[in-house]
């Protein structure tokens, strides 16, 4: 449950952001969002003026927002009449995050509070939401404590002739068993994501997901993740998952190897190793997000597998990191064009992979914490490929 | 793989639509309205004149796409500087899914199309798609059997003593070993579903989904399904899932005893499979979606059973009935308010449920298409309250 000192302590935080940027109030509509403030998930608005109490407006359950939320204004929401009335004219300018509201929904409100003028908020909320507190933190561990002991368990059941989906099916049982909450949220428009990926073969295929791996998948309308494959001996077998617990998402990938495998793919195994300890170094308060991808790129280069790196060649992902948190796509991005300084406390998955077509996908992956001593591993278990005995 | 008569067929269709509408044009944007048509989901845009051959402008897999696709016309996305030159003068009004497109998106596509008028077409491409092709049946037919075999299996697993998350983990196991592709589309805005309800006592639980029953959960951020509550004897377990298989997606419910159920429990349910059964004689085409939700209501108000028909006395929905097929919550809805008549070839799950405060959940769920010997059930085994020895 979030506690009074810390949601006052977030709402602070974004009134004093929107005073400085001359709004008078957010009207929050996305359901993350308004947890992160809230406390609560429902079906809900979240009207935060620049000062003053929010008020949280609630379709459903406000039997259950009031019982899990510390805001103390919460209310049935307004009809189209009453909406006007609960808004003064002193109120001008009002944000929103334009990266997730519908069109009908944003229609709806300018029609109801005419005349005002409606701003986007969604980098100023994604930038506040990506450095994370103790609190936060700490669920994030936990959460990544039980992930690493699924990801430990693998041996036990990942066998030669079973299909991908046998081990996707098997690990997500364990997950789910261990207190995964199994819906993995992603605020970008067009991606979703199925919970994760348990490929070998199937990972080269050509995919929708912005990733350097997509999977083969079950069908045309869901292609990503684990297909029918068998999954052979002496090839490399990708499991990438995200667990989420206490709304709280932590992403790791380890490689796993039936028998023995092809130097090539050790050697660019290595090349991602190399390029995931440069980055954790580097992830200092004020580093700049884009040049630790192109720290990333420059040492793919080097080692010649460029045109492999973060996917198939010629379509390749522009990142090497995301941030995490109640969503699997938070900010910071080591991107390209992501020019923001890294901020303490952001949390931070870290993914080099190659994928070489008709070899196989091979890389790394772990959920960090930007700190002044770089990053803080909280995927906190062995990278190395695990050899299983054929 | 989407063949190209049906293509072709799904699209002239929508054309005409365009066409009747006086609408220049349909710019797709989202990942399903854009599979429904081009048989492939990328993240990608369509562009669909009222009239000639459409276009796919893919950003990602462009290699996939043209794999998958039976369209003729499938290239790279434009930039925005070449994105002006691809639409005529001619082109007046653009066709957009208001529902589902988010503001950024919208506003970038006006920015890059300017002096043109857009209009929502998301009711148009809503109702093409609930009226079913017989290839689209068949796959959800299939789908169904295979979520059906797994309900079957249920007596094997539930045990007295277990965490309604046990039970939801061994049901999700075997529905995905079944081939379930994992993730359960919705398209409204706010709601989000991690496969379904494995629940007993914590069914209960006031919650944000637009449904009778939304479970515990496992958080406050995931407040949503199976919970930590030990599933207890003599009590009513629900077990309501969704299976998509080939992105076709089947509904259902069934509710399994351990040990014996109390009488006003049982009456419940017997009431809920006469609402049901009237629903299943009354799904012909033609019918008035509304008029079957105010038939369901007055069953139940009749039984005295009213104040918590499809949801906690205070917090209940307002339908008996959804549309099923690539996403969960397609039209028609049997719900207040939607007066579209029945077509033949739509598919509609239809739930009866009650909530009984401190009681439980009970009722039933199958889906059904509609046909003029009323609706035809998919989800084809027996309706009945398993009771399991304890």
């Amino acid at each position: 449950m979030l506690t009074i000192t810390e949601s006052e302590h977030r709402i602070s935080h974004m009134q004093r952001r929107l005073q400085e940027s001359g709004i008078s109030g957010a009207l929050f509509m996305f359901p993350i969002d308004i947890y992160y403030f809230s406390g609560t998930r429902q079906n809900a608005a979240l009207w935060m003026p620049a000062e003053g109490v929010p008020i949280l407006f609630v379709r459903k359950s406000l039997t259950r927002a009031r019982a899990e939320s510390p805001l103390v204004d919460i209310r049935p929401f307004p009809s189209g009449k009453e909406f006007p009335t609960l808004f003064s004219d002193e109120i001008i300018t009002i944000g929103m995050t334009f990266d997730v509201i519908p069109v009908q929904q944003f229609n709806y409100y300018t029609k109801v509070l005419p005349g005002r003028k409606f701003v986007d908020i969604s980098p100023i909320i994604r930038e506040i939401r990506s450095v994370k507190s103790n609190a936060e933190l700490e669920k994030l561990r936990s959460g990544a404590e039980k992930l690493c002991s699924v990801f430990s368990e693998v041996p036990q059941f990942l066998k030669a002739g079973m299909r991908e989906l046998d081990l996707a099916a098997e690990f997500e049982y364990r997950l789910r068993k261990a207190g995964h909450e199994g819906y993995v949220r992603m605020r970008a428009f067009n991606q979703e994501l199925a919970g994760g990926l348990a490929v070998s073969k199937g990972g080269t295929a050509h995919g929708c997901f912005d990733g350097a791996v997509t999977g083969k998948g079950l069908s045309c309308a869901s292609p990503q993740g684990a297909s029918l494959e068998i999954i052979p001996e002496n090839e490399p077998i990708l499991l990438d998952y995200a667990g989420v617990f206490g709304g709280y998402i932590s992403d790791m990938t380890r490689i796993f190897v039936i028998g023995s495998l092809d130097t090539r793919l050790q050697e660019a195994f290595d090349v991602a190793i190399s390029i995931q300890s440069a980055i954790q170094q580097a992830m200092i308060p004020g580093a700049i997000a884009e040049n630790l991808y192109l720290l990333a790129l420059q040492m793919a280069e080097k080692a010649g597998l460029d045109s492999c790196f973060m996917g198939l060649p010629g379509e390749q992902s522009k990142f090497v990191g995301h941030g995490v948190g109640l969503e699997l796509d938070e900010f910071p991005i080591l991107a390209k064009g992501f020019n923001m300084p890294l901020q303490a406390g952001q949390t931070i998955a870290v993914e080099p992979k190659f994928v070489i077509p008709g070899k196989g996908v091979i890389g790394i992956e772990n959920t960090f914490i930007v700190s002044g001593h770089g990053g803080l591993k909280v995927t906190d278990i062995p990278d190395e490929i695990v050899f299983i005995k054929p």
